[in-house]
């Protein structure tokens, strides 16, 4: 197993601030391991309280099932397969902002991004997986 | 009550991990006892560590009610009589996965299968019981 | 990172309940990997329901300061300079009976054991790691 | 109330960073705000997994009570005045480690560090402090 280096993780949580930077949003940023443990973590003056764990709880829950936190969530809705399989693992976020980070194919660990819509939490969560 | 043994418990999770290797899938397995407590488990390498925890919440819940897990899950939906039971007992998972452990007609314990989707987590939990 | 394979891990479940059945003991075995996320378990028939918990945050322990479990708590005694860190990370053991498992010189996981007084658990704990 | 900046938290990090490598000790580095909330983050490479936690309680811990982890340690032994007071606030780490981060004669937020001897965690989270 790879594991993600703290100089990794601190270009993708850099990446992540620029890009939230460009785009007006405040936001945290959390990025964890391979094995789902926090490894580096930012929030931005003004940024959602709120978000402190929403943020860590994207991170390990892309990590957790190796796939976007918002692919889960389209499965845990109202009739869907995982219905409600958030209230597993102390607290799963399955709405987007969750990413895995790769390297070579294989997963290092993973971001995760909360502090606005999710379609800004997502975007950039994506420009930090991106700096790898 | 009758409870499950070790070697029956073993035997369980060795016809599981038979089957998940014959169906190229990477699973969270977990027995529990006829008091709803953890008697053995494995997970295999590469399987999704986010399964762990709900691989033993599939086997507690199936034990709990003495009936599969996606069961439950039929009855919690919004408007259904068990709506969001989820929250209860430190957090239950009803899709289905989990199943009852039976023996001369009593139940002994059950098994929870976590790691693909739930029909092949299903089919694993399913392999697991015929080996009783 | 080096991780334990399930394959491993089982062989050191194996050792350590040939070990307690040597001994004549009833005990819980835990094993987690290098990230600390449980892979493998067993409980003989008998042996003790609080050790489930117990047997789980021994390994877990050694796992998270690479020493064994017994090494902290001399360090977390009234006075210590470790005073009252049981109360971290959802909750530490800190009597003897966790061990690190390494291969190599690399640490690629733990094991933990609960059942009799802690001089037995450590002994089969430490009969799990002589079997890598 | 005046808050600490990222930018300021980044930088007592970075600091503390610095003294951990110079001291070749790995360290687990975390800085909360005034409102005793996560700012930012860092594990060193090779960093104990069980740090993670301890590192952020100390750092609340520190700011809860506006005095360093430790100065609170000696008065939670038995007998003392606030036996046990780690069980409140979801687990506190008053071993040496946690130190409130202040300018112009006002606490702007805390630094908590572990990973090491408590006497090498305290001065890395000093030499955090200092770079303010």
């Amino acid at each position: 197993m790879t594991d993600i280096t703290l100089t990794q993780a601190q270009t993708v949580v850099a990446a992540a601030l620029a890009k939230a930077e460009e785009a007006g949003t405040l936001m945290n940023i959390a990025v964890v391991d391979a094995g789902g443990n926090l490894k580096a973590f930012a929030r931005m003056d003004g940024a959602w309280l709120g978000s402190i764990d929403i943020a860590q709880k994207k991170a390990r829950t892309a990590r957790f099932f190796n796939m976007e936190s918002g692919a889960i969530g389209e499965l845990s809705q109202p009739g869907g397969s995982l219905f409600n399989i958030e209230v597993s693992n102390g607290g799963l976020i399955t709405f987007p902002g969750g990413i895995p980070l790769e390297v070579g194919g294989e997963i290092i660990g993973a971001i995760g991004v909360s502090g606005d819509t999710v379609e800004n939490d997502r975007a950039v969560a994506l420009a930090g997986t991106e700096a790898l």
